[in-house]
């Protein structure tokens, strides 16, 4: 039986016992109906993954002491996801599955195209984090509050690239993108964008086109839905230039 | 707006009426509340697409009229998903993402560590056909009843390669393999593997191992829920050695 992974925000050393909020408390007496004495690995995204023993179970409170570190922090790839949100179902399985592909942060962005107008960033965290907890993740996403497209794109540091899904047809072939990026030894840092389901704008295509760092790029002859499209992209990219690739 | 697109299984020629069935008849009506004279573009997966107009719309019946093709056919790249069946909202989630990408036939599985032991064939064929029409594809992908793996493996015809998604971290990176495929213009016919979240058993891995035309790939660091990497490892074929990759 697999273990349980709990992600939690608090420095870890040896023998620090460590206090569960109440829903992993809840999750961990009432749904997995653990007791006293039993094995929980936690991780903190700095720390590594480490093995500890449930001290505590009373009906109020849960904590565990921290025995040792089984595993080193490992950090993923430097690949940000800018998404226009979706509908709840998809915005939430958008964030869980770009979470176990193993990007570093979730950017929500509003386009003019995009129906949502509001985004529930502690949701968000709260499926990354799920995710990660179940991945093997020593790390939880990064999730930004929403902004505009037309600031991020103001806002833009140079040397991140970015590659932008797009549907008319005149961007360059994934494939051929990235051969020619891992070629050049263009890896990381790199953010991609997904645009909403009626697609970017013109005005919207005329600013991503002008900038330097900025790649269109092409995901084959069908359409595909935008959490499709999120997962097939950040899957082309790690397959090629992030760690499903290392040695 | 996006044009209406339907599936429908029948021979298509100028001027023929086409009858719905009681479920399109519904949808036509009730929830896109066309009326006579409408516009509706019709696939069989063989004639391309056709425009056609509704030319009858009573309580019972609706049909349409056959008025000329918008677009020849083309077919999907032969690429099959065998999976092991999952819970209801990821295997319809499976059926309909694997549709938009653009596989030809779904063909559920039941292996040694698969809890569900029941496929309903014409559900996973239902969320094909709507993701479809969707999509914008002009074909179907064919969907098999389901069969035991070692019953898959015993009856392999050699000609098809097949990519087993290998958890234990043994498999060929998926992006060396279709670098590797892509140099010797190994590109369909194809089938893509994934077992189910608990993996494939030692026995099982043992005769997949053994097959000629078989390999074990590996979708990095990160454990994949089974529909992530049906997504992943379909992407990732699609973009180097399937039609996202055409001229």
């Amino acid at each position: 039986m697999r273990v349980t992974r709990l992600f939690i925000d608090q420095p870890f050393s040896a023998n620090r016992s460590i206090s569960f909020s109440e829903a992993q408390a809840h999750y961990l007496k009432n749904v997995l109906r653990m007791r006293f004495g039993d094995p929980v690995h936690l991780f903190n995204g700095r720390d590594g993954e480490w093995r500890s023993v449930i001290d505590r179970m009373s009906r109020r409170r849960c904590s565990a002491v921290l025995k040792g570190q089984v595993y080193e922090q490992k950090h993923e790839p430097d690949l940000w996801l800018i998404f226009a949100p979706v509908k709840r179902a998809r915005i939430d399985f958008i964030a869980a599955k770009a979470t176990e592909l193993g990007v570093s942060r979730l950017v929500p962005v509003f386009t003019e195209f995009t129906d949502v107008r509001r985004v529930n960033t502690q949701r968000l965290r709260a499926n990354a984090v799920e995710a990660a907890e179940q991945c093997g993740r020593l790390s939880v996403p990064k999730v930004n509050e929403p902004e505009n497209l037309s600031s991020i794109i103001e806002n833009w540091l140079g040397d991140r690239a970015l590659l932008y899904c797009d549907e008319t047809g005149k961007g360059t072939r994934v494939g051929d993108y990235l051969k020619l990026a891992k070629t050049e030894s263009r890896t990381a840092p790199t953010a991609i964008l997904i645009g909403p389901e009626g697609g970017f704008s013109s005005s919207e295509l005329d600013l991503l086109e002008e900038k330097n760092n900025f790649t269109a790029i092409d995901l084959g002859p069908r359409t595909l839905r935008a959490d499709t499209a999120a997962i097939a992209a950040l899957s082309c990219w790690l397959s090629v230039l992030g760690d499903w690739n290392d040695e």
